[in-house]
């Protein structure tokens, strides 16, 4: 297939590979022109505008950073009012249900297809091939591109008709992310109060009933004090954190526990945290003890 | 070794089961006589009261429900004043930080050893004798009863020389545990508001980032709204969050997410759900959306 | 003085009418075209645009619904654009400090003073011109519209020379207002758990260490749970509490209890009580405990 | 009335003199001897200990500082035991709403009367006599003591005919003057994030929709940053938000701003606050948003 590819950042531009490795015809497009330039001497095209790069294909994939970058390539710049009808659009990156909801039907409007397909998987996964994607659209052009996918990700997760539907899994996700990183703050905080050592305590519950890659990882970085270089920001958590809050109020919802690690989040920014890793948000457990 | 089991209970029984299979000499009791019936049908002794159980005993272990139950066997009925010195309790039972710390004291001033020894698992995973076993307590004292610790389970983690650590643990992981069910219900309802099936959803995630036993087994309760019989109560869900935030304000630690989860608590028993399975927690974020 | 009436609501209608009764020049403007008829029978002119309206006016003042309302009315139309140098705004109403920080920067920019003056008090404040005008801008141009709030107001409560900071010290007080609503009726709920009669504690709180309008007032709507007809609705109460939260956010600042509170009205909103007055909040508190 | 008076601290000892002055012939007991013979110089007797003060008594009224001086004065000592039928015993003091309920059987299967009557009001307050006096117990029992209740204070509030009713009531008093305090500092915090000047911000609210007792005064300390002396200890204020939260738990009522405020203590513990006034609660709202 002809794909464009807007947004080569550190995750789209391993899966941009991987499409390329699998003998797809990809254009991309990022707004910084190295990613472009390590994508096209793989054998890619390389696009200068979002717009130019979608031209002729058969699928737009946009992996970008947040709404609003995703708002000013697929939208201000004039690419999906450019689309050919028959075209489908698939954004993988995590959104807000809002955004989502507002591209659908934009897209609907032009005869282009949406899907909604937003990743699990950090930057290891996604050069392996492996991610899990959860998907969402009509299910003929979910289909349509689950050619891609497979060589994008592991598994297909379908999650219903409407394409806000798998950015509203993604954020709930995300959010149980971070309550499993708050949680293990707090409960670090609680061991370490009663003189459990802190790294004793996380090999135990991340080897037994917490022994999933969550807890092993951000665990591990909590044990070990360890929160540079950020895998992913804290400020970027308190996003999702946000955005997850958002979806929910939109179907009234209510949310304590995201509540309260909305708060620890600011809190953790007010003290100059939020460039380091996700992990680091265990500090505010600690300070507000009077531990740190 | 001679041992006398205090606690016959879904827990207990299995447990002392093993240690009548690997040949030690135990002498059982529990309130309710038929376990004592059945344990001695495999060959240990039966005892009236937990003081004849525990005479001349080297060990005495105690398995109990709770503070209450502990305190009138081990010191109402004089069953820690008769025992002869250089005996030692273990008790695994989940008790409180302040009992821990009180019957430590207790036992010191007799000359008796004292190990709390909380554990991680389920009836089956105790029948298997494959527990985790928290342990803390003066370190001899602990290596003294590890030959009964290796019958019982399949690792012992030591945590401390004060034996009221390994309860500040075993009551910070009941907390997570209470936080990952409670996680569960908040991001299900998230989802379900958007109209994604609780079930796809439970799927993806205890396949994916939270691929751990306690994930998957309360992941799957939820997807099934199958809260009949309970493995584990809601309101003893609720006691052990309560323990917890008590341990955690002797010590001045600030516990939000536990708060939080202890006002969910107590909104399932004002809804008669406290005898539920702990997964029915789910059930309260769902009624305060408006879904249940 | 030459004055713009925009947003002839509950509020603007007796601010503008007590203008025209102390003698201004007031062309008034609203949505719908009843307010204004009411207006121009007190001897005032109407305006079938805000446009029309602002035309050659000293100072304008509006008093909009919300974000949306008044960017409508001021930025859409080109109201703003058409205003002649040296003009003042003076927007009363509760909007977003993200708006008022907007707004402020975009009347630079065209050489128009602008004024955030939300106000404290209902409508018959209002039509007493006693309420109290919490005002930010620059000290100069406050002082130019003084004559304005006298006018209207019992007093004026300078803030700042940032007009955003007048919107975020009105915001604080309507949190301040959820919050002593919000613990009334965790406060009854308690009570009433004990059987103590609800309009009972009420009136004993709100003579003795509550004994201020906000409490009597809503305490009074409790008491009687008389919800209807709404004097501020609760679906308006989430809006200012959302943005208290949006503003605090801005600057770094955790607010637990805010998020506690807007927990309980998402929760309000899930069960069809957006439209009751804000006192229905206490029937969240009630639900929760299985008393409702 | 013969009236034993056991308790003379900064509340009890001008209680007691307000009794003395009213001409009731009163026998006071405390535990160190300093007030007792203040007392006596007004012409009071002076008692060695509880029993002895009580002996002879028609009334006996208790201040004491907290549960454990309440049981051990009253129960310890054999106080209680050594009551004539038909002594009235009024406990004034705020204690947890389990030990009143557990004091009213004791009493009543001795034929003793007793009634819970604690207080709103500061020391000027008492010594004024112009306290609030929540009451609780047999109709007429309360009727019995009401002239002692005239002398103390302005007004008797009757809450219900069992005690435990005025000690819930008492609570849930306390803890919306926590949640006063607390929402102060969180309100404070936003606007000074905006620049708005703490104090000038306090006057506003409490000149306004906020001119109560509580705000008032709580509010001028906040604004000064006046800590100390400590009109009543923060340690003090948890101690009740506590009670008030273990009495709601005790009858399935959840109560998240409760728990929030909890939560907001004991970070002030940890960071040394706890003998400050209550009003240092809000450092804690500042210190999250790096503000202190």
């Amino acid at each position: 297939m002809k794909v464009a590819f807007l947004g080569l950042g550190t995750m789209g531009l391993p899966m941009a590979v991987n499409l390329v490795k699998a003998g797809h015809a990809v254009r991309g497009w990022n707004r910084s022109p190295a990613p472009r330039t390590k994508l096209a001497e793989l054998g890619a095209q390389s696009a200068a505008t979002p717009r130019e790069a979608a031209a002729d294909a058969d699928v737009v994939i946009s992996m970008l950073a947040d709404d609003a970058a995703t708002r000013a390539a697929v939208i201000d710049t004039g690419t999906l009012a450019a689309l050919k009808p028959g075209t489908i659009h698939v954004n993988m990156a995590t959104v807000s249900v809002a955004l989502a909801a507002e591209l659908a039907a934009l897209h609907e409007e032009q005869g282009i297809g949406y899907v909604a397909a937003p990743v699990l998987g950090r930057v290891n996964v996604a050069e392996a091939g492996e991610l899990n994607i959860l998907a969402a659209g009509a299910a003929a052009t979910v289909a349509a591109v689950q050619p891609l996918f497979d060589v994008l990700g592991q598994k297909t997760w379908y999650l219903g008709e409407r394409p806000e539907q798998a950015n509203a899994a993604k954020l709930a996700v995300n959010f149980m992310i971070g309550s499993a990183i708050g949680t293990m703050g707090e409960a670090v905080a609680l061991a370490q109060g009663h003189g459990v050592d802190k790294a004793d305590f996380l090999e135990l519950v991340t080897s037994t009933a917490f022994a999933a890659p969550v807890y092993k990882g951000y665990g591990k970085a909590i044990a070990e004090e360890r929160f540079e270089p950020a895998g992913f920001k804290l400020a970027l958590g308190l996003k999702d954190i946000r955005l997850a809050l958002a979806a929910a109020e939109q179907v009234n919802v209510p949310l304590p526990l995201a509540s309260a690690l909305r708060d620890a989040h600011i809190e953790s920014l007010a003290h100059d945290e939020g460039h380091l890793d996700w992990a680091a948000l265990s500090r505010t457990a600690a300070r507000r003890a009077g531990q740190a």
